[in-house]
């Protein structure tokens, strides 16, 4: 049985339990829903259709891609419904014999003008929108990564971690001088060691711009790595699956910049050595809060965030009090503190953790170079 | 008065028509809404109120961002919400001294629990949610460029169109041998040219892979431009604004690929020639569908689509039966007739294509390069 079917099993298990006739769950621009790769392989832009007599119906955008990855008992292409999510519906039901009166769920990121849309065109069924349906379901189950996934983990980070020493042996020779030369050794070195590519948009921000959290331009020609901090923030997506880690470059650093790195490598550690099973997450990203606020600094972003297919997915690790998530193992995530300042720049550190039976284990090596 | 100002006024004089007192406008991971941008130079998460009596608050997710780039009449840190929208919703009708029972647009993208959840919590305040609200306004406002923005188009045609030169003459010579080398290329001489990046993930595909309409993954080491067919479909983004070509290289070509590539061809032309001031966007579409079903072949995606801070904006290029745009001077799109199979391979011709006064100017210089 392949891990595809393993997985749709569990969501036809859930789909019986509650009584649902079928679930759609859709990847679409500005609604990518990365759980129909996780169900069939197919790597974008289609509709799953899953129905309670564990039968599964694909319909991608783009029927040669499907050809060429998809696993799933039926594939239709989108075109034979116009591309229209409320057509492949009605079709989907059709096709699959759903009965009349039955319970079919959308995913809960429907609008809400186009959920009243739905109830009002198709009447025969029970259009079901939630929020603790089956895309929140699949979302959790994501969450603890399986034996594959973790084997992919480990490849993608021997991967990172490799262009992780070849980012710092450029810098030091001088070979990287500039934002876009540290953005794009990354794209050539993940891509040559059998990369999808990088996992989302490299962020490469020099002395003058590490004061944001996330630069912006992603990255520029401006000189990288001179004096003060610059930032390195980029992933390796293997398998489907990124990592995520980030370097921060520091040279001739003033006393205040020193301290921003001294804290954060502080946070970092501290961080990893609350994380392990049963571990509250939120527990851990407010002891890291507390730690900043006694040197009166405040991160402006969570302290990490799950990691799979997508860059950012549970679980989070923040210290928002309905942050109800307790670490298990399987589980992938982000540890990464950071501080920023408008005048001396921005510093983060962040790894990829993993989960064990006994605790917790960096899977990558991201770390402070002092130049 | 700049022009993020007088384009907010366009949505101020909106909501004096519709009788709400503020609107959001959110833009976040999965929620991207570049209206944001548009309306106040912001470039990326951030929420932005308006009100009735014509005031801005823009609450960001980075404040140092911010202070950098954007124009609001305040400016109050994500972080001081929670990060959360409703508290932020909360908090802007407090700050801005929203009379209670007035009308609050939330975004059309909202979903449906979450609605549910902000009228539940939301008790003093109208919240509407509607799909021809302000979302929809500001992007049909959107939809057609003012002076500002056409001046920024030109820019960036003429840096996509020196980098076409340069990739069919690094191609020719031998130098781009791999589709990592020719997207690599475009990274580096678009920001080499001032652009912030490229427009979106550029498609590289040889021949083994131009079956994809959106080649999967999108670049590899695997070999560009050898014999049979070969797409490479990018954009440069210069002042947040992208350009969208799709080049073709063709190589060593048998007759059913030379086919592919002449209907194609004529397609393209065909559909520039219908191009001016009052044409319907979907007769245009259909008369491509047409002359692709004469040689029973068939488009498997959309004619074109705007473009703009976004890949794909308004206005629709495609057949469909409820697509009604109109082309009107201003309107910025682009016109990609492709064809693909399992077999043979792909081609796609992309252009982008300003609507004037008199007809229709093609900005870029996008073409099928037979070597």
């Amino acid at each position: 049985m392949s891990a595809f079917e393993t997985r749709r099993d569990q969501i036809y298990d859930w789909l019986a339990r509650e009584g649902s006739a079928m679930v759609l769950f859709e990847d679409a621009e500005g609604r990518r829903d990365p759980t129909v790769r996780w169900l069939t392989g197919h790597p974008a832009d289609a509709l799953l259709f899953l129905t309670a007599d564990r039968k599964s119906l694909l319909v991608p955008w783009d029927i040669n891609m499907a050809k060429a990855y998809a696993q799933a008992d039926i594939i239709l292409p989108y075109s034979e419904f116009e591309r229209r999510p409320g057509a492949a519906i009605l079709g989907a039901a059709e096709k699959m014999k759903i009965p009349p009166g039955s319970k079919i769920e959308i995913p809960s990121v429907t609008s809400y003008p186009a959920f009243l849309n739905y109830v009002g065109t198709i009447t025969d069924f029970d259009i079901i929108c939630r929020e603790h349906g089956a895309g929140e379901t699949a979302k959790k189950l994501r969450a603890v990564k399986d034996e594959d996934e973790i084997k992919i983990y480990r490849k993608a980070a021997k991967i990172t971690n490799e262009i992780i020493d070849h980012l710092e042996k450029n810098v030091r020779s001088g070979k990287i001088k500039t934002e876009t030369d540290a953005a794009l050794l990354i794209e050539i070195e993940s891509r040559r060691r059998g990369c999808e590519g990088t996992g989302f948009g490299t962020l490469a921000a020099g002395p003058e711009r590490s004061f944001g959290i996330h630069a912006f331009p992603a990255y520029t020609s401006a000189a990288f790595a001179g004096p003060g901090l610059s930032i390195l923030d980029f992933g390796c997506r293997y398998g489907g699956y990124t990592t995520d880690v980030t370097l921060t470059f520091a040279r001739d650093c003033t006393a205040a910049q020193e301290k921003l790195l001294t804290l954060t490598e502080k946070a970092y550690k501290l961080a990893l050595s609350m994380a392990r099973p049963g571990a509250a997450a939120k527990t851990i990203a407010a002891s890291v809060d507390s730690l900043f606020a006694k040197s009166k600094k405040a991160m402006p972003h969570a302290l990490g965030h799950g990691i799979g297919l997508e860059e950012h997915e549970d679980p989070a690790i923040r210290s928002r009090a309905d942050n109800e998530w307790i670490l298990e193992p399987g589980m992938v995530f982000t540890l990464e503190p950071g501080l920023y300042d408008q005048v001396h720049g921005g510093c983060r550190l962040e790894n990829d953790i993993l989960i064990t039976e006994k605790g917790a284990e960096a899977l990558t090596e991201g770390r402070i170079i002092r130049l």
